[in-house]
């Protein structure tokens, strides 16, 4: 594909929202639940407390939605918080954001594809005992689909992401109905009881609810996808962002607040482990709470049971694909900057980066193998990273709107906006580091202590990367006088037999007219080594034959030697080393050829002083392979 | 290590037994165990059995050895069964008995570690469940020691050998105390009784009877082993060899005798199928036929139980490790002879053929893990190999014996003894042939079925392997025309960047005095491109710069399009590609660099008419890895 295939059409605000929104919109298939999961530590007796800690959740929404409107107007560029804070908070600070944005990328897809599965496994119970297997098929699948290049059009993004947020406004309408016509749709969980797991009293009932909270934040994750993709919006990008944003936000705490009070309402009952499940039937398998209620108000085996599983997997799934252009282009920056591998920084055949498309993929797999595609267990990793990362966007916006306005020269058109966009993000910084915190302090045992060692060892290799490329720079950089040229030119001709490639070899080293010129040969057996003497003379060879002696069986020791040799008695002059080789045009002919080339000619590149000339000569299979290959006019 | 300390030093009687008999010696350890197994599919009933196949088994073996006998001293210099076909019965025959020789091998590694690992498991019934991992653990352990190239004395195989030797005489002596004392010992599982899988009766009983004895012909593995270590024996080493290998019958034959009838007195159960036990305790782990034995007469938990098990153990592990010098040196012959890749002929730093080595123990543990090492199973796969080589070895020796005779020029010192050795071999040839018949009938469906497919797919493939070498062979020997020289050389310097790398190999380009030298660059964006333009000037290079533009952002191919457009100009001249390159010392530095070079170089072999030199610029951490590497004098 040609590079200027890759400018996008921007994209109007019904097309971005289902592009940009897939993500924090879908967070509403688990949030409610792990609200209650985290409750169910003290059976039923807590569930009091679910109305509050969604509140506080839609507080902290609101505050962060606001937060991230300021971002869409200050940067119509895009302000991923890589970009922000490296723009305002200096190098050390927009690495640990970029450190703490590729572990979420990683854990965006993890989650969302083990939510993905969970409803899945609602839907079709007998899947239950393969949920890992399939998840991970799931992300070798978008890896596939992304390498591959598919590029998703807004259509794409629309039905999924439509049709989940149609679907749960249907479903909680017909909720509502059932209650105005004085019938309460029962949840099957309903009936179980839920056994406490420690008694919950005191002050302890206050650390409870602050983990439920800390995991009902999962709500927030993707907000900030809206402010990284600015670019794509049509003009006014800034104005038509935000709006995007705000509309967002809406759907979200609309959703969010319908399916948490119809979790309540129908009785939803989950536990975290299901030993504590009381009244239970034999092998039964705990539903997500979205199918829960979905059963209760649309009944078990009804379409619009299924219809609601389908559209909440599909969006989720759809979520983790959002990662999968997030990661390998926040890694292509990084790369660009030196801060990873070059590689990452250069894109396939398909336009796509593939490096990023495959390390993601790999530690998300690894993570879902790891914990047995439990979205619990997931989330507990997820939070930090996406808090961490709107703390130092929201810190870096303050600083931002501070310089602007310090800035004299500038004409400042609307300094109180300013300074209400100011007050906005120190709000939204504060809020967000408080809620950090939280996070932290209440999940840190339950397995944060990973992503907690996983950014400093990110922010550890980004800048140990970058430090090698600064010394690699420093010592490429070529002094004033230059290079001068070498006086004379050795050159010597690798020999083992005298079959067409030697010779051709020696033609073209002959061409070169170097000063000397010798062809080497290592006596390997005596037979062999004497056969070739006798065809040299017979041949008429017009270039000496040195044969040097190998006690150990190894070519590459007394070549070097006397490579060696040449160089100390005439240090400025050079020494060419012609290789004979001959190429083959299949892979598994490969595996029977060359391998001693190869070890010799990077053992060569060692030496100082060497010019390394590979001579090759195109067996048959070679020549039909180039000429299958595509030409590019 | 120096090839001249390859030759190890000739081997007296006392220490050549352990060396190349503890295969041979180690099958007492289950051959016994495996006639039972057989018999048990009809429960106890058919256990009267036992002695006629002990008794049929008995007279093979001696067939065998004597027939082998009249290897070693016909074959003074090694008699393996590859070397005696391919002398006598031509190519053909000799890869089949190769093919059968190298499947073999690695099933002696997984029989014999499987063996070893059960008898662990006999004396610690913990292990039980981590049998597979042990397995392979010991598997990757043998591999190791081989690859570091630990060269066994003499006395490290005298003492596990001699040991377990020793064990299994005191242990059948004190049975046959015992018994003269009127006390006959009880294995554990006598109490247990075994129900028949199916009614055995009428041709049934014939048809269970053959399989036994076929299992109990492992008895047999490994005898060849001393025909091929002729070479190490001291002289005179045809009678010494001979001598040794009817020593190794003798006390071959006593330990099975042995062994198999205190089986049948202390009354040792053991059920192919675990849930064919009536009896025992719930949890119960059979143990092997050895253990029962030796618990039975020295007590479960005495010091002489422990003793037998961990030697035996040790000698069945010493048996793998014979497998692990006999399939490299195979391999290495087949190597040599074009049969399999050049690589497995070649010895690494340390004298040992690592290639072999890894090869060897990546298909054991293959094989261990999809049988969950049982030996059992596995030995189903294991004896045809062995028979296939011992009729071709002894069908060949019939014909050496026949040519030698017919040959009337020569000296016939006593043509009796050679008939009478021919009459021998024809015995050997024509008993294991039938025997080879039986195996393959009574265990194809058992398992065998794998090596009978499994023999002619490495038939064809070392047949493949020599017509592609011979292939290549042919294209690449030269004309009697050899190769003209090329009228001009058109130098090409490939630029990315201006650093000392590129100027360096702008210098060696221009000493090589071309007839053209351009630098060639490809525009990857044009900021970097302006600059580099911009440079090139400041610099005052005195070699024109070509910018090719790329729309694909690809290097390699506008390169190669300006390269062919040279060629397509003047078919008769050649191109030389100068490539800048820097090497780094370290190996993660080699993954943040040089991934766009490689491709280039390897993209670039496959043209024709190119000459591609590398001009290394050799980093501080290439130096420094450099001057850490030992020098050769």
């Amino acid at each position: 594909m040609r590079s200027d295939l890759m400018h996008e059409t921007l994209l109007p605000k019904k097309l971005a929202l289902p592009v940009f929104c897939s993500d924090p919109l879908s967070s509403n298939a688990y949030a409610t639940e792990e609200i209650l999961l985290m409750l169910s530590v003290g059976g039923l007796t807590l569930l009091y407390l679910t109305p509050w800690i969604a509140a506080a959740v839609v507080v902290l929404l609101a505050v962060v939605v606001a937060s991230y409107r300021q971002t869409c107007h200050a940067y119509p560029n895009g302000g991923g918080a890589y970009a922000v804070s490296r723009a305002n908070l200096g190098r050390n600070a927009s690495l640990v954001a970029a450190s703490a944005l590729l572990v979420d990328y990683v854990l965006t897809v993890a989650v969302s594809v083990a939510a993905g599965v969970a409803n899945i496994v609602s839907a079709v119970p007998e899947l239950a005992p393969h949920a890992v297997g399939l998840a991970v098929g799931l992300v070798v699948l978008l890896a596939v689909m992304n390498l591959r290049g598919v590029r998703e059009s807004g259509t794409v993004f629309a039905v999924p992401t439509y049709g989940f947020v149609a679907c749960v406004f249907v479903m909680l309408g017909a909720g509502l109905l059932d209650l105005l016509l004085g019938d309460t749709p029962q949840a099957e969980s309903a009936a179980f009881t839920v056994t406490p797991q420690h008694q919950v009293s005191g002050p302890l009932i206050v650390a409870v609810a602050l983990r439920a909270f800390a995991s009902g934040c999962t709500a927030l994750t993707g907000v900030e996808a809206v402010s990284n993709g600015v670019p794509s919006f049509k003009p006014p990008k800034g104005r038509n962002a935000a709006t995007t944003l705000a509309v967002m936000g809406g759907l979200t705490v609309a959703m969010f607040v319908g399916i948490t009070a119809f979790a309540l309402i129908t009785g939803v009952h989950v536990a975290a482990d299901p030993a504590q499940l009381v009244g239970a039937p034999p092998g039964y398998k705990q539903r997500t709470v979205i199918a829960e209620i979905a059963g209760a108000i649309f009944g078990y085996q009804s379409l619009g049971f299924f219809a609601i599983l389908a559209f909440t997997a599909a969006i989720l799934v759809l979520a983790a694909n959002t990662a999968f252009n997030g990661f390998p282009i926040l890694a292509s920056i990084l790369g660009e900057d030196g801060f990873l591998p070059r590689q990452f920084s250069r894109r396939g055949d398909r336009l796509v980066f593939s490096n990023g498309i495959v390390i993601l993929a790999l530690f998300a797999a690894l993570l879902i193998w790891a914990f047995d595609a439990s979205t619990t267990r997931l989330i507990q990793l997820y939070i930090i990273g996406v808090f961490v990362s709107f703390t130092l966007s929201q810190a870096g916006m303050v600083v931002h709107w501070t310089r602007l306005l310090a800035d004299r020269q500038a004409d400042h058109e609307r300094p109180a906006t300013m300074k209400q966009a100011r007050a906005i993000n120190a709000v939204g910084a504060v809020v967000t580091a408080v809620v950090l915190v939280i996070v932290l302090t209440t999940k840190f045992t339950h397995g944060a202590w990973i992503v907690v060692l996983a950014m400093p060892a990110v922010f550890w290799l980004v800048t140990a990367i970058r430090r090698h490329y600064d010394l690699v720079d420093a010592e490429l950089r070529p002094g004033p006088a230059g290079v001068t040229l070498p006086s004379r030119i050795h050159a010597v001709v690798l020999v083992s037999k005298l079959h067409t490639p030697t010779l051709r070899a020696l033609a073209f080293a002959r061409a070169t007219r170097p000063s000397t010129l010798v062809a080497l040969t290592v006596r390997s057996s005596s037979m062999e080594t004497a056969a070739l003497e006798r065809e040299w003379i017979e041949r008429d060879i017009p270039v000496p034959l040195v044969t040097l002696d190998s006690p150990y069986r190894d070519v590459t020791r007394p070549a070097l030697d006397y490579i060696r040799e040449i160089r100390r008695q005439s240090p400025r002059d050079v020494v060419s080393v012609f290789v004979p080789e001959y190429v083959v045009g299949r892979w598994w002919e490969q595996l029977l050829h060359n391998q001693s080339a190869l070890r010799f000619k990077a053992r060569m590149l060692f030496q100082p002083g060497v010019m390394l000339t590979s001579v090759p000569w195109q067996l048959g299979s070679a020549e039909a392979l180039e000429t299958r290959r595509p030409v590019s006019r």
